[in-house]
């Protein structure tokens, strides 16, 4: 199944920044990073449940906001992509 | 139908802030925005290709990346939250 994972933090303070890095290296093995703080993984469900308890660990829940939107398995057809497409390595640094 | 739309944009630029404070302002009465650059828009389909075309018209093609997702009519069940909610004003400031 395919899941969006959205991820606000103010990347404003070292320790966001921190965050949100941990957040693109859980993601790393698991999800693609689509734009700066926008993931998408395509796993089963456990695989998914075991990446989204990291997330949860990993988010600051008084600062943090996260969304998860589940796009189910024929998901192809459910996305639209306008603009560039950045390619990010896994410490969250723009690959151009 | 739920239309998830993530808009990627520099924030770094005085231009990219102002295209996303565009963004934000087109959503202002067809979407609400839940984090800082993500809205969702729950809209028949003739308003929402309306309002696709003044988001692509915003966009800074060759810099800002934007992507849609297509939920369908029974999205409630596919969407989660974790974290805080923030309220959003049209101008894009956080309003606590």
């Amino acid at each position: 199944m395919m899941v969006v994972i959205s991820y606000d933090v103010s990347t404003e303070t070292a320790d966001g920044k921190k965050r949100l890095r941990k957040v693109a290296k859980a993601c790393e093995s698991h999800a693609q990073r689509v734009q700066n703080s926008v993931f998408e993984a395509d796993l089963d469900y456990s695989s998914f449940m075991k990446l989204k308890g990291e997330l949860l660990k990993i988010m600051n829940k008084d600062t943090d906001s996260m969304r998860f939107y589940y796009l189910g398995n024929h998901w192809q057809r459910k996305v639209e992509h306008f603009g560039i497409k950045k390619g990010y390595n896994p410490e969250g640094t723009i690959i151009v």
